[in-house]
């Protein structure tokens, strides 16, 4: 028996999220969510391990339900919420820009993960911002599934009235709402960034979270830096907060500086000492500047931490944040054991999916050796003799694939080729957990068939790809025709390429350029005339074999770029889009890669001309 | 002031590790290997934070010197060693086989580093592996420095006679020389793996200790598999391997399944319970399955472990090892404060450098949010307005780029261009922290121009791309020498080229295929008639720009493939080779990259086959 590096696939399922068009009344998908929810249901007949030494998801047969949320108490006192901020925190890492269809597509993904909450942007960063955090509260924020489950919708505000109001105007759709609001404590902060003095802070926080509550009952306070914040002074403002009427108090680890006992104790100490505290939630959000913040946030959720803020893939501004997927995975394994029974309400079967499409959205690659999640998470250099590893899969694996959503694919056993039908293909990409409408089947099925001629067989990576090729694109503004290229060591490389505009007109180009792509770059300027940077380029074949499908991506950032706010440093920024291509030709989709980043660019770019700002206006009075 | 994505640069020293041809006597470069150490050495003339709500070794004015080696014991209490195991456990990640050379290599920037002890191979694996570990005990291990500095090289060993007899022959030449030897110990691996009883294993291990150490004083053991391991029986073997001769303690989180503080309390237990604990080092060696690797080796340094062990870029099988860089620095920046005083030896400044190589060797690229060596780790969202952060560095910032051997580009002024001369390069260069000799640079010059040709402004990133693609290779055996393509979007991608082979003979060759990549590389199969699979293919342009220089990989197995034997599972395993091409044309450089990979494969298959097995013949005996 032999495995590859590529012999994963997944299993994860992500119909909906992608085909649920967002002018369907959502009343008519109520519950159409998830018809099958595997949330806690141990399934005695597939044992992952026999021993008793391994991870406690294993022995755990007993279902555990999810309390009733209320914002600011819990009733079990074990069950830990989990706040993932991808959309907010994550999306400004550099060049992980993100659509406003993306951000929902993501949004849905998190509500089958079954997330608490979930932090859809900040609605004051521009007004492309503001719209996906309001569809996201609208479309996702009121799909209410059997056991109850609905995703709190938040935004994320400085403390300030302007930001607090534009997010309840963003917010305010969902069933479940929730403002969340931060001023920086910490003594450094305090003197270069916010120039005020300590009462001033407090003044402004105890005032805004009080305006924040007028419109929402569902209010949390962030102290940012407060794992540098004086200790004291911490106590202080978070009780005024809580008098104020904040229901969630989150205690971010900024600059990702902590040890996790420092962590834990800094947590502990605010539990011990804050007046009214026994009143709200406390949260952790930990950066990962030193490699800590998964262990960060155990610590704080063994403090008494009831809600962790993480992102899918642990993206985040440079060394980005405690990864869902890493503190998920360890509560569920380890929360019996070793964490005094704390769990999660995570169906993490749709961990796998979240992940290759917060990957394939935002451009940030994991490393093949990132856990959980990482292409050899569970992959072992290939043998000849591999009976000693898989005789007793426990003794080097404590989690199962299965148990994120991954499927060994020699254990699948479909293989399509050229012969394979239209139903096969169906039936592949829906055990893949892709649910195709007619439309959307014919054009993969086309492309399938165009491969299937040239290749024997049909891999899972390749259907994926072509999924991805065809399904997570931005809106079209031009679109390739035809191309062609020569090249090679005698230089001169020349590439001539037919595209098609919005309005319908062919235009062709050629020119001459260093390379394949270079040329073929050179020849879509000409067409397009928007002056760009580009400031990545990578390719992956996630298939095996040299006639592969490679996906290539592309990171952009325009000349006359749009501009959004950063959320914590307040300064404006500009706005990097990537854009990614399939195909069996690296240089045609290396062109694909790059009209669609175009295109992205000039979707957002062309929101904020010419759309109306009246919305804005409203809330920004 | 505008930072973009690629505007850092390495400040790191390779020159020494790459250029001193292994023919040349190690006396000679006896006190050349770092002419300047700049460790410990802080200047208070270049502050990096003003406040002191940073990490420590901002204020960290005072010289530590590193005790002297004693392998039973360590002279300061708080000095903890720092063991690299990039050479063993990396190196058997699924993909990463490195050539001798490239071990080589690595090692001498192991060396830079300070690491205390090399763990350099398993040379049991196969007579590469063998070779491998004896050229690094003789070429690194010998090179003491001007504060006597000189790192132990470690190979690792089963527990049986022919495995240490083998470690020993190869480490013998170095200066200090240790022996590694592990067996399992936790239930499931004792019934799964070992089938033994605890008592025949504790006779196992005591007999081999004792047979290490007839060899070599310096002998390390390991309980495989030891925090799953029953806590008595621990104590019980531990305490036998030390009466009979092991004087460092290694245990093992194989599976990476505990929380810190539970493996703190079992670094704690053993110290406190195992009968001669006093005179012995004990060592953490944690994987990161569930990505708290780097969280645990710190809770088993604080509750008294004296060396860890750990990888650069934290690469290692599934999901890696505890990274170098995230613990060194870890204890660096916190040692003082948060960790009683604990500090290591490393020279943190050649961090950078040792990550770009060994990802460059192995092709496990680090993501863009890995701690401290990740893209993103000091980018920011490129600003308009980003005096916010810049106003004060430590309002976001806890490390200093520099501190791990980083430059920003923008503050080093130097922009090449077409009418730098050979002099303005090799400065340029050496300020990168490459040294080439006048062959290399009179090669790498020669590229500069030609792309200096097409392209206005020479980035730094372009420059380590064209060091990378002529330094870091492997030994020649086929050569490009020319190739034309044609493809695009109306399919039948042909390709020709022309290769010259380790005879001088020119072959060539043309092939059809589904694209520019595949149709070459059909072309190359016709000529070099090895039979390969690709397993990845991928690509960064790691530089700004349309006209980037792109850099490709591939990675390969062959059919009738070199294998070795897998050090922990004890298997046979089909080794796997990464290559590395850089240019202009990304269908040209794919070729270079797929030519060396066969390069490297063909290499390793040669040594295998050709080379008389005198020496492994003795050793085996």
């Amino acid at each position: 028996m032999e495995w590859s590096l590529s012999s994963l696939t997944y299993n994860g399922s992500i119909s909906e999220a992608i085909h649920q068009p967002s002018s369907i009344s959502t009343k008519l998908s109520f519950f159409s969510q998830n018809p099958s929810p595997i949330l806690y249901r141990y399934n005695p007949n597939k044992p992952f391990f026999k021993t008793s030494i391994s991870c406690s998801l294993h022995q755990h047969q007993h279902q555990r339900s999810r309390p009733e949320y209320v914002p600011g108490r819990i009733s079990d006192p074990n069950y830990v919420r989990i706040f993932d901020t991808t959309l907010r925190d994550g999306e400004q890492s550099p060049g992980a820009t993100l659509t406003s269809k993306e951000k929902l597509n993501i949004a849905r993904q998190l509500a089958k993960l079954k997330v608490d909450i979930i932090e859809a942007g900040f609605p004051a960063a521009s007004k492309d911002d503001f719209e996906a955090v309001k569809t996201i509260a609208k479309e996702v924020g009121n799909v209410v599934d059997e056991d109850g489950y609905v995703p709190v919708i938040c935004g994320l505000s400085r403390c300030n009235e302007k930001d607090i109001k534009t997010v309840w105007e963003a917010v305010k759709y969902a069933k479940r709402p929730r403002i969340h609001t931060f001023i920086a404590t910490s003594d450094i902060h305090l003197e270069y960034k916010l120039r005020k003095t300590k009462q001033e802070v407090i003044e402004i926080a105890r005032s805004m979270v009080k305006f924040a509550w007028s419109f929402c009952h569902d209010v949390e306070f962030s102290p940012e830096d407060a794992a540098r914040s004086d200790r004291e002074f911490l106590y202080e403002i978070l009780g005024e907060v809580i008098k104020a009427g904040a229901s969630t108090l989150n205690i971010p680890d900024t600059v990702g500086i902590t040890m996790p006992s420092e962590f834990g104790k800094l947590i502990a100490d605010i539990k011990a000492n804050t007046p009214g505290i026994e009143n709200v939630i406390i949260s952790t959000h930990c950066q990962n500047d030193l490699g800590l913040s998964t262990a960060n946030t155990i610590a704080g959720a063994v403090a008494g931490a009831r809600q962790l803020e993480v992102t899918i893939n642990g993206i985040g501004e440079r060394a980005g944040n405690a990864s869902l997927e890493e503190v998920v995975m360890a509560v569920k394994c380890r929360g019996d054991h070793a964490l005094g029974g704390l769990y999660t309400g995570i169906n993490t079967r749709h961990i796998v999916m979240a992940s290759k499409m917060v990957e394939d959205y935002t451009g940030l690659y994991v490393q093949p050796h990132k856990a959980i999640v990482g292409a050899n998470a569970f992959a072992h250099e290939s043998g000849i003799h591999q009976d000693g590893m898989l005789k007793h899969k426990g003794t080097y694996e404590i989690i199962s694939p299965e148990d994120i959503g991954l499927e060994r694919s020699n254990e699948a056993g479909i293989v399509l080729g050229k012969l394979s039908g239209r139903h096969a293909l169906k039936d592949r990409l829906k055990e893949l957990g892709y649910e195709l409408d007619d439309e959307q089947l014919g054009i993969i099925f086309w492309r399938f068939k165009a491969v299937a001629e040239t290749k024997k067989r049909i891999t899972d990576a390749d259907l994926i790809a072509l999924v991805s090729d065809e399904v997570f694109q931005p809106e079209l503004v031009w679109k390739l025709l035809d191309m062609q290229v020569t090249c090679g060591t005698l230089g001169l490389s020349t590439a001539t390429v037919k595209l098609i505009g919005a309005d319908g007109e062919e235009h062709v180009a050629c020119a001459v350029g260093t390379g394949p792509v270079d040329s073929a770059y050179k020849a879509v300027d000409l067409i397009v005339k928007e002056p760009v940077t580009l400031l990545e380029y990578s390719m992956n074949a996630v298939t095996e074999g040299i006639d592969a499908i490679a996906t290539t991506r592309v990171l952009i950032r325009g000349d006359n770029n749009p501009t959004s706010t950063h959320a914590v440093t307040g300064e404006t920024v500009q706005r990097t889009f990537s854009g990614a291509g399939a195909g069996m030709d690296i240089v045609v989709s290396s062109v694909k890669a790059y009209i669609r980043a175009l295109n992205k660019m000039l979707g957002f770019k062309d929101q904020l001309q010419t759309k109306t700002s009246k919305e804005r206006a409203t809330v920004s009075a």
